[in-house]
Formats: C-alpha cells, structure tokens, sequence
C-alpha cells in the first residue's frame, strides 16, 4: 500500500502526459477516435462546448461588422496553385477527391469510377475558392471592405494526429477580409488577434502571449501572421489562434482588383484569421487535472449536476420533487448573458455518479438527500477545489450566491493558469543554460518551459535550434522591450527577446 | 409601349418559371453559382436566413431530448455497403477520396500522389458511420435510446443542379436515433415529422401535406419514409423533409445491439430525418413574386430597412440622427424570442436602394426624410403587397405596431400559399382527365397541380405513371380517407387516394 491519493485518471500528469491527456478525454465522454483515420468523433459534451465557443465568439465577430457565408468545400486544384507558397504548404497532407462515383469493378467490388477532369482538393483552408467570389463581388472602393466569416469543417492529412489538438478533419471558423488600403487591413489583421485574446483569456481562462510570427513560422502565403500562444501544463506553447496580414498576395493570386476613388485601379489587401476545435484541446491541458477535465464555467456546456439521493420511492418522489423545483429557480438565474445550464442525474448508480461528473469537469456538483431537504439546503463541491471538499448550504444562498461562485471559478483557472506560466518562464542569456533547460531530464519527461532570449533574427538560427531541441520561436511577443542583447545561438547582435519554447 | 406593369424580376413567373427562379436568387444576392461544379456560394444574406432556420429548429430538436454532435465527413466505403439498398442509392453520386496529397508529376504539374488503401467516401448522408459510433455506445438498455443530431454539409454529385434546390454539397441537419422498442422508434420517426411541420408552416409559411411514401419513392435503406410536400407557384411539389423509420437495417448493418431487461440480446430500432438547404429554394419559390424574394418574417434574416433621405450635409445630420434613434428604439422590441433587425441603407443611390431592398424581401422598408421627421413619421410599405402602396404612420404607431404587422405578413404568406394548393389540387376518378391534367400545354409551360386519385398499390402503375409524365406519388397523406375506388391506371381497385404531382 502507498499513501498515494488516488485520482479518477490513470495515469496521472505526472506519471504521463500525453497519456494523461487521452485518458482525460476518453473519461470525459467529449469526443473519441473514429475508425476514420486521423477523425474524431465530437460527443454531445464536446461538442456543446464547441456550440459556446462558437457561439459566444459569433457574436463577437458580428460586433466587428463581420457577416457569415458559406463556400465550397471543394477546391479545384488549379486554384491552391494560384498563391505558390500556399499550395507548397498544403500539398503535403490533402484529401484529393478523383471521382465522382463508384461503380462495379471486375471482381465485383465497387470501385472508384467517374474521375474528374480535374482533381479537387477538400479545403484545407479556403482562402483561394473566398478569393475568387471576392473578384466577382469587388469592383470600386465603394464595395470595400469585405468582411466575411464562415463556420466550417477542413481537411489537412496529418500524419500523427491526437483528439482536438491534431486531427485529419476538424471544425473550426476562418475570417476572410479584404481592404482598399493596407493600414485598413493591417488593423483589420490585429483587431481580430484581440477578439482572439479577449476570448480565450475571459471565456477560456487560457493566459496568452500574443506576438508575430518569425517568417518561417508564418502561414503559407502570408506577409505576416500573429498569434495568441497559451502554456500548457506539461510546458509546452499550443498556438491558439492565428490572424494573417495576406498583403496583396492572395489578392494578385485571385484576381481582387478595385478602382480607388481616383479611378485607378489596384489590388485590395487582405486577410484571413482562424481558430478552431484544437481550442479545446489546450482548454483540457490548461486547467485539467488528475480527476479529469475541468471547464471554465464562460462555456461549460453544462454549470450545475443536481445529484438526488434516495433509498426508496417514498423518499425518491419527495427528493425528485425538490430537485426539480431547484432545477427550474436556477435556470432562471442568468450568468454572462447565458442562462444556467442545470443537469439532474437521477441514475442509481451510487458514487460513481458523481465521479462521471467530475471527469467531464461540470464546474458545481450538489447532492440532495432527505436529510438536506430537512435542513432546507444541499451539499455542494466545486470542481476547481478537492472532489472532497463539499459543504451544506442553504438552498436559497446557494441559488442567490451561484453567479458569483461562478465567476470565481472562471477567475481562480485563470490565475492558476497565469501563475504556473509566470513560474515556467524565464529569460537565459547563454546558450548552455538554455539548451540545459530543454534537454535537462527528469522521471516526469516534462522539461523546460517558456524562454525569453535573444535571437538575431536568422532563419538560420532559428533552424538549428529547432533542429537540436525541437524548440521553435513562439512568435516575437509584441510587449518585448527593446534591449540591447546577444542572439543565444550565435552571439550575433540583436534588439530584443523572443519567446522560445516546445509546442504542441 | 406596352400598359405592362413593369416589375424588378425578368422573366416574370409566367414568361419562364425556372428562369424567374434563377433571377431572384441573383438579384436577392442569397447566393450564386461557384466556379465549382454544382457547388455554391451562400453569401449573408441568404446564410443569414439559413443561420435563422438552422438556430429556430436546433431549439425545437433539442426541446424533444436531442443533443447535437459531429461524425467523420468521409465514410470508408466498406462502411457504405453494409446497407445493401443504402449503398445502391448513393454509389451513383459520390465524391470519392483516392489520395492523400499531392506531388510534382513528371511534366512539373502537381498530381494526386499517396493512394489511400481503402477508397474514402464523402459523406452523402452518415446512418453508417454514426451507426459505427451507437454500436460502441450502446449495450444495455440502459442506454437507450440514443437521441443525436448534426448540422453539417454533405454531397451528392448531382448532374443537373439548380441553386438551394439540388446542389452538390448542401448544408442540413441530420439527426439520428437509436431505441430499445419498434413502437417509440416509429413514434421518434412521427414526432419529428410533427417538429418539421410546425417550423415548415409556421416559420417558413408553407402548407404541407404530410404522408408516408410509396416503397419506390423511400430512402435507400429504410423500412417507411415520411415526408411533408409544399406546392410551388410553378405548381410541382417540393419535398420539404423526411423522416425514417429504418427498423433494425441499419442497426443489423452496424451491429447496434443491446442486452434488453430480461438480459436477451437484441438489435436496436433506428430512426433518421432530415431537412436541408433545399427548403430555402422552396421557400423562394412558395412566396416570391415578380418583383423577387419575399422572407417570412419569423425567419427573416432583417425585418425592417430604413431609408434616410437627405439632399445636403445639414439635413444629412438631421436624418440620420432620427433614423439611429429609430433603430435603436426598434431594436428594443422582441418579435417571437428574437430581438427585431433592423438595417440603416444611408447608400446614395436614389431609387435603386429601395428596389434593392424590394428584391430581399425585407418584410419592412421606411423611408424617412426632412418631411416625415417634421411631422415625427416615417414612410413605410409592406412586402407582402404592392411596391407602390407606401404610407405615412407615425413614428409611435409604427413601432408599437411592428409585432402585429410582422405576424399579419407571416399569417398572409401562409393563407396565400394555402389558398394557392387548395385552388390547385384536385381529384380525379378517370385516367384521361388525369393524363390531360398533367400534359395540356399552354403558353406559361406549367401544368397541372396536386392531384389526388386512386392507385391500387403496384410498383408498375406507379412507374409507368412516372414514365409517361414525370408525375409521382408524392405521399399517401395521412389524413386520406377510406374510399373505395379504382387505380388512375390500371382500375384496379384501391381503398384510397394518394397524392400525385410532378416534383423537384
């Protein structure tokens, strides 16, 4: 016997991460591997959350002027190659569809028949099929700025992939704008990157660093990508959004030209910026642990499980009866402009019960027994504290006080969350500190951290490191000070620090 | 000269039906042909409305215990034949995955390169591959029933495509469910037939007539197909949606089985049903008039424009400044659970803007200039009656009666539609009268209408129907009676009437 505490998630963080990490997915009923290579199956829990964040991120695109459409999910090969960068990146891992149905072949067998003329890519992105209604619909100033977003699923052929953070199929929203000018576009490029903060550090609590791309970490065709990067608990960076400044790249490629107010002619700037289900991903590996998920009570699909307790139908319909009435006071209780969600699990399923609830990480859990109806209260835990630590309260404190208990939840993960980054990041000045504190081995396999260091700016640089550590320029943090340092692979001169770190 | 009236749509309905049909989608800017094939654009405006049938109906589905998730868009093609009747009707029409990127061939062109073991299919409905995620969820009866739907898009390579009404890739919701008994399967399949009816009629103003369909006429793979069918101005039929009692075929096919209360293993009973893009076209073509689209208020994706009028910078100021109030004060008012859009058009383009408008089919437009604001009025006209008949109504009243008005539209769309199929639907005891129905010519191309009439049940009087005049059975209504009578056809006898029409 070890006096080891035992936790709902085998293995713990600590013994495995990345196993840790599956398994809390699994237990959590989200979402589980498909017998499709590299797809996932996004379960009712899962994708609730994913109906939040898109949800709650839709009306924040809206406010910025932004309409919704919906583009063909096929991409005629013709027209990846019309930005040479962007089909180079993609081309790699694509699903190309060659037919167009199947017919019986001579063994019997139905085979592919009907090939197309012309392969069509499933989008992996759709910035060229975009571009080319953007032609159609732009001809004078006057019909700028285009602002437009689409909710859709994309293709990308990984080869190793993992749920949410890496999958051959996932969902996502992909921004899609074009500008008369570049500083419209630029600002464009950047007021997303700020929704993009606002809501996953307010409604994810994911911490985030926000910066710009190095060129060889740029999205495929763009000018300049920047990027919102969060720490996860193994410390490693997961990118959580990007927003790309296109230039007049996609523009040249597609044909979006416009007459300016002087009746010249010119190529519009545009564009494109994304988040996606790999989102959910890093909110598990943020705030998750060793009893499972935990969610951010802005999104949760569900805020409350009532948990009637009973040992007979006497008791159950006198138990049933209160926990019903509980149930509808709190879903009048509004919090965040979203009505709470109340769970009643009238399973007979004894402690088990509440642990399925702890592993989908549901933010309140309160047990209602004969005892407590008494005593006119239930007994409730929070899922940010120990799955022990759970207290009788009075019914109508524990409706009245439910807003703010949430919103203390949302607060502490964020905390946490900042306080674990702040305490995983450090600034190293010379190259054998920092190559020891990526490589430095432990029984945890978890190394390193976040690194503020200089670099001169090199691809060259860039390259070896990623080479020898498997470490990467996060991006160029936009609130790095100007500082007179040395690049921490060659020495060469450089003005300020960047963010290196592993990733995800 | 002729004393025509002129109207904003040419064709007009009566010149060229299909034509008139092609030109209001353009012209309401709902959506447009892409440059790949069979596929479309959905752009705002159209999306919009999509987004609005999309959010009314998840309601309703989640109301009756569905919860939403997301399954695979490729479905390997072993998948597809477990269902043997299932993979005949689809194998005809699909987009077919090969390979898994792309490479420079040998005259430098990039090819499909990476050939997938097993073809990959993209999904033109997913009984198969949820039936593969229900059979690893379901075991006992206690995990009855399963109750799942998905919004997603799906494709059919559909040789002749029109837009909304038969497109390559379509968007929809899929919903699909697993019980324990046949009898609350088939009343699953009955109770979201009953959601669409209510949504159809109500929302979209479309009368439907509701009914089973003829063996020939059923989903591949299901044991009974309920629909509701809509009359068209054009006088054909448009399935508006379907709902599957699928019995245990799919769930044979998928190995869904469950231990049942006395321990035997059983399969489980399944259901699937299904609305799409496809109603927006049917819509378009129940309402619209010669003058473009007209939306249903409950669904409109903006009920009221406003149109400033202004001839100098100074009334400029006065005008917009009333019209922004205006809005905000509209704004406020809550029409059927969504808060009333309203769009400020301030473009300077005289006549044209509120044509523009007209041709949307905002349910509302008022113009407000120097003049109205004087006597605190706007300038209104309704889309459900003639462009020309404009009123002014003070700015009071016309708030206060925006619920009231908004619910007369939607009620006179509805009573037209209805007043419409009843003034065109007939029975009919004698085959030639029935054949003259449907083949006597006239200038306008468009024949016939419903007709109900007997037929003594067989697959062949059906197809040869079919064959000689592209009519089909639509439905077997419900609600017809017991009647003696004789087959259209072939005098057999029949116990009673069925609905015959030509279709979409």
């Amino acid at each position: 016997m070890t006096n080891k505490v035992q936790t709902a998630i085998t293995p713990t963080r600590e013994e495995d991460y990345p196993q840790w990490y599956q398994e809390v997915v699994k237990a959590s009923e989200m979402a589980e591997k498909s017998s499709v290579r590299g797809c996932m199956v996004i379960r009712p829990w899962g994708y609730t959350l994913w109906e939040n964040i898109a949800s709650t991120l839709d009306v924040m695109f809206k406010e910025t002027g932004v309409k919704n459409a919906y583009f063909p999910l096929f991409i005629p090969l013709s027209y990846l190659e019309k930005e040479a960068e962007h089909v180079e990146g993609f081309a790699k891992e694509c699903a190309v569809v060659t037919h167009h149905k199947l017919e019986k072949g001579p063994n019997g067998k139905l085979v592919p028949a009907g090939e197309l003329a012309e392969p069509l890519i499933v989008r992996p992105t759709s910035e060229t099929i975009i571009g080319e209604s953007m032609s159609k619909w732009v001809s004078s100033y006057r019909d700028l700025p285009v602002l437009i977003n689409q909710w859709a699923n994309v293709v990308r052929w990984e080869m190793r992939t993992r749920i949410f953070l890496r999958t051959s199929e996932f969902l996502w929203q992909e921004g899609h704008t074009a500008h008369a000018t570049e500083e419209e576009a630029k600002e464009r490029t950047q007021m997303m990157l700020d929704v993009y903060t606002k809501f996953v550090q307010e409604c994810l609590a994911m911490p985030v660093i926000r910066g710009a791309k190095t060129e060889s970490e740029r999205f495929p065709g763009a000018v300049d990508t920047l990027c919102i990067e969060a720490m996860m608990q193994d410390k490693k960076a997961l990118q959580a959004g990007t927003s790309h400044f296109l230039g007049q790249n996609f523009a040249k490629g597609s044909d979006i030209k416009f007459q300016d107010a002087d009746k010249k002619e010119q190529f519009a700037w545009t564009t494109s910026w994304g988040v996606s289900t790999r989102m959910i991903g890093g909110m598990i590996m943020t705030h998750g642990d060793d009893d499972g998920v935990i969610m951010p009570p802005r999104v949760a699909p569900a805020h409350i499980v009532l948990l009637p307790i009973f040992r007979n139908d006497e008791e159950k319909s006198k138990v049933m009866e209160y926990t019903t009435s509980l149930a509808k006071e709190l879903r009048q209780v509004l919090y965040h402009d979203r009505k709470l969600v109340v769970e009643i699990d009238d399973r007979d399923t004894g402690g088990a019960r509440g642990w399925d609830w702890i592993k989908k990480g549901i933010p309140i859990r309160a047990e209602i027994g004969p005892k407590d109806i008494e005593k006119d209260s239930v007994f409730a835990g929070r899922r940010d504290r120990s799955p022990k630590e759970k207290k009788a309260i009075k019914r109508s404190e524990f409706v009245n006080s439910m807003v703010d208990v949430l919103d203390d939840i949302q607060n502490t993960l964020f905390s946490r969350a900042l306080e674990f980054r702040n305490a995983n990041t450090i600034e190293i000045d010379d190259k054998k500190t920092f190559y020891d504190f990526y490589t430095s081995s432990s029984e945890t396999r978890i190394h390193g951290g976040f690194c503020m260091a200089h670099w001169c700016g090199s691809r060259e640089c860039e390259a070896k490191i990623k080479e020898d550590l498997s470490v990467t320029i996060r991006c160029i943090p936009f609130d790095s000070k100007d500082e007179k340092g040395k690049c921490i692979y060659c020495d060469s001169e450089s003005g300020k620090r960047v963010l290196f770190a592993k990733a995800y």
